[in-house]
């Protein structure tokens, strides 16, 4: 099998060769969602249970539309903010779906580890749509193949990710995934906003926009994770634009065609010059949306062959 | 093409004879909805995304049924208030959307001419299903199919629209419509409650309801809409009941087979008594919204029709 | 037809035989649910409603996986507590949906009786999924499921239903059907959480667990329904665990194969011991819900097969 897992809880577990088997048929579905029919049939007769314990409209709306594409039975749960109350509850609330024979449980949760944990309990294929600041494997999946169709190519690239590192799982997850098919990847922000032991990831940081972005393939700008920065240094947004938000000035010192990514939703004017966003030249924002529904069916398609493989095993 | 649109925003720039095509197909549509079987195939494979920056729960639901029916994945997207802050989150909201290649977008939004925008952002077809005070195309057209049924055809009628005009996008696209099919309208209501230029919409108007109603075939009520009135005169209801809420005695001056229509939701003892507005000899409010459903198959079947054609073309 | 009925309101209008046809039924649907594909087409073509006006998660979750296992085109109306301030508005918005022409509405309520009183006004099939504290019939049949597998029958068991009775719609919906089927029938609680004429029910009454658990087959507890405690006594929920709450201990004096119910979401240390909840040798509640959903699929088959023959009946 080329693809030996029964979960996508992180990119931390995944091989290259793997990552590569996931953005092949990714591409695949990339293709059938420009048809004006977009259906397969990978999903059929399958149920899938979108739980998200933190909103994120986007990211939801991409696993429904990723679901409903291929078939599947998809409902969302909406899971309140006050049955976080309790340990206990997030197992309870698991175990009793898990017993209506989901397929597919799409999880996110604000705290890290919490979707590893509710892996453990269930029989069905659980993804990580985001936990805490641990791992967020979809978007590091379909930035990477974002950055492959740009690039042509998904290694011995040089690639800057820029902004809020330590509260970002994004990040984390890109680190790790953009380090196994060998980039060379440099971190630039704020010290207050780089990770602790940061040297471990075989990582350049940097302090500054112009020395880090000098000669990146491609630059990866962050969301300022305001809501998840408890008590610690927050930025006004001024200064913080003023020294790390991307703007032509600072682009020109990357490589002539190095492309800009964001993981969305964007603060124009903080992170990111609104120009500079919607050049369609430089920005392939609007692609890693579009690829997002994509690396989704091939995440989905690949875990619900394994379910199969299983099921049908001898137990 | 007979229906050749790329969107369909307002009833403005329909031509009579798009119309009489749209509710033929819808004619069909309400058979097909009296069958067990309730299923056609007009929208297989394609995505509709419900966008509803206003809490409508009726017309949302009619559009979900309209497009589960035909066959379409929908997906509803809840749109807080919080994302309406500022004047560029809609469209990056749009745009995000458009990435993940829907074909159908159903938008309704507070400000007049926000659908319209957001139309000239993306490469789906839109509809418009309530924007600010400018238009409600598929409530004028779900009027008009409901007033064709009842009385055998849609010209030569007298029509009086009562009650809160100048808030109301209802009558705006009703009048539009029913202009363009050659009926003769009259507009009842209090002064304060009419729209200024008034005249260039060649209409009568009256503000009694006697007068008004004489001799009229259709009596189409508006709700009250409060919520829209921004510091102007704000009638009590009760007075506003005696003045202007349709009853036996004021529906005796229309014509002995006039029927009674109100869009809902009704203020009962408001706008209207509830005992008329329950009386199937002559209210034809439960049809309005069974033709709501058929008529919102007919523009997404014929718009559906439209984007496959545009994409056969060679770019 | 071995199950007459146009609508699910209650066990109360059920027959022993038709139960058996439904639970029959019911057991098929667990089987497929128990499949990769766990797609049927008993509702192809149809259109279900959900209107729950008080929220369940796992309700609504158990009737929108049922429903679009068997094919039926599923729409969740989120219906606001503001709607029910008029009694006319719950008819009004019935009469609506009603004209949208779905063929199974299913309907929670916090008010006894509302979903009697909306299925006089709608031509389709109402499931009630619980009425203030009057029924849950969907509850009781998953139990009598659960309990028909575990035990290998449904009839001359000796079953105790333990807790807040009088709040309990679950509690008499199965005190209805296990009586029904010929089971004695024990209720354990404190007086003041009994119901007052309860002798009427053919039942033991106990307010002692060791006594009253004495060697019965089925231990049924409930929830503490405080949200429907209305100014009564409230007892603490550490001595309502001491004497009432389901212990190892207390389960003693049940038979040595007794199983344990519980219809979630549980108050873990208030009516049930955590670890023995969780124990899959006495324990059956993830069954429960597992059956749920079978037994919910049962139960819209029926109620369709019987749309089908009335339609198709001449008028």
């Amino acid at each position: 099998m080329s693809f030996p897992h029964r979960h996508l809880l992180g990119i931390e577990t995944l091989r290259p060769e793997e990552i590569t088997t996931l953005l092949d048929l990714a591409d695949r579905y990339a293709a059938l969602n420009r048809q004006p029919d977009k259906h397969a049939d990978a999903l059929t007769g399958l149920t899938q249970i979108n739980m998200f314990f933190e909103n994120s409209t986007r990211t939801q709306a991409s696993f429904e539309i990723a679901g409903k594409r291929l078939g599947a039975d998809v409902m969302n749960m909406a899971m309140q903010a006050s049955s976080l109350k309790k340990g206990e509850t997030l197992i309870d609330t698991a175990l009793t779906l898990n017993a209506m024979h989901p397929d597919l449980l799409i999880v996110r949760h604000p705290h890290s580890g919490a979707v590893d944990l509710l892996a453990q309990k269930v029989n069905c294929a659980v993804l990580n749509a985001g936990d805490g600041r641990h791992e967020h494997p979809t978007q590091a999946l379909l930035d990477a193949l974002t950055i492959r169709r740009a690039k042509g190519r998904l290694h011995r690239l040089s690639i800057a990710i820029c902004g809020d590192i330590a509260h970002s799982r994004v990040a984390r997850s890109n680190i790790m995934l953009l380090g196994k098919m060998e980039n060379r990847i440099r971190l630039i922000g704020p010290p207050t906003l780089l990770p602790s032991g940061i040297a471990e990831f075989g990582v350049e940081v940097f302090d500054n926009m112009a020395e880090g972005l000098r000669d990146v393939d491609v630059v990866m700008m962050l969301r300022l994770q305001k809501e998840r920065m408890d008590g610690g240094f927050i930025p006004s947004e001024r200064e913080y634009y003023h020294r790390f938000g991307l703007d032509a000035e600072k682009l020109s010192h990357a490589k002539p065609d190095a492309i800009v990514m964001h993981p969305g939703p964007m603060n124009r004017g903080v992170e990111i010059d609104g120009t500079l966003a919607d050049d369609i030249n430089r920005s392939v924002i609007q692609d890693q949306v579009e690829m997002g529904v994509a690396v989704r069916m091939a995440a989905m398609d690949l875990l619900a062959q394994n379910l199969k493989l299983t099921r049908a095993e001898p137990a």
